[in-house]
């Protein structure tokens, strides 16, 4: 079983996350399985062409600030983009693509930082070229892999299945079929795996 | 200073926050001001004509589960109810002109527990004065008197006020102009309480 971490480099709480679940899953010995997926994509199906925190205003100047208690609270370094949403769909392909890569989880981090530390274009791939070749990576090929056509195809699919999983928000972490929304949510996911994982090693029945 | 908590009792997340906060507020020697108001109405002002958890069915169903976790985390009894969202708004024109009585508390932990334990219709005035009479009070008296015209205008008046500081879904609480959403956020807006008045007694130029 893994922990299925579903996420936006976009989206603002999955910033946090990102920034969290490595550290936390290792601590209870949990497997993560890093999703990246289009959550504009499910905003359009769902009759929304822009993020929430656009389209609502109150909402999105209670994230501002709340994001920002959340990060000093963890001790992570923010600074509000000047560009909401930003557009992640080449480093989502990156992501899906290259999921099982050993870097792949720094490179997931280095594309947050840039856009909620340093205040980057993260659509811009030069901006993406430089994240991958600061973790050893060959940026050009790993560009040129991740704009083919199968790659374009796999985050589609990625994208459908998040849609299918009822997958509405990010961050958003399912075990199995438990499901658990938002940044807040993290530590109940990995306690919710560890139990659970415990339980079908004492009781193979209950697994299955 | 006060720590202002605003509900709706249709409010599925105010639920185990109605049943929680007395108690954590009284534990940390922070003074609770209970706002009720009209949720819908600021759904409504955003073009919304239902509970989002109803117009968008993949929030909705994940909210059902999560409630039902949560209220088991905390010990709360919880009984999905069949009608989603009911109209609180007798209740809360009681637990709006009503705010200071010593019932007061009482009264609305007791309507919350008809909606989400018993799968009572709240709307029914007979459900309300059920409670009421529970509580020792004179129930005739107390709906007359919540149906006012004065009343009606006073749970107009409050709900336009949590417009106005940005409020946008429930529970939502507010110490000074520091805002907290969801039943998450209530420890947390406990302790800025807490610490925000500390540092009030301590230096005083800084409460100013």
């Amino acid at each position: 079983m893994t922990l299925d971490f579903w996420f936006d480099f976009g989206s603002t709480y999955s910033y946090p996350a990102a920034m969290r679940i490595e550290q936390l899953a290792a601590s209870r010995g949990v497997r993560i399985s890093w999703r990246a997926f289009l959550l504009g994509a499910i905003f359009k199906s769902e009759g929304m062409n822009d993020s929430p925190f656009n389209i609502y205003p109150a909402r999105g100047r209670y994230m501002w600030r709340d994001l920002e208690r959340v990060c000093q609270s963890e001790g992570i370094p923010y600074r509000r983009p000047s560009q909401f949403p930003r557009n992640g769909l080449l480093a989502a392909r990156i992501a899906c693509w290259y999921s099982d890569a050993s870097w792949l989880s720094e490179f997931v981090r280095a594309i947050f930082r840039a856009n909620f530390q340093d205040d980057f274009d993260i659509s811009d791939a030069s901006v993406v070229a430089r994240c991958l070749t600061a973790l050893g990576q060959n940026a050009a090929e790993v560009l040129a892999r991740a704009q083919s056509a199968e790659s374009k195809l796999k985050l589609r699919a990625q994208t459908d299945e998040a849609a299918r999983l009822g997958i509405f928000g990010a961050p958003f972490f399912m075990v199995g079929h438990e499901p658990f929304w938002g940044n807040d949510r993290l530590e109940q996911a990995i306690s919710w795996y560890a139990e659970h994982t415990a339980q079908s090693i004492l009781s193979p029945d209950v697994a299955r």
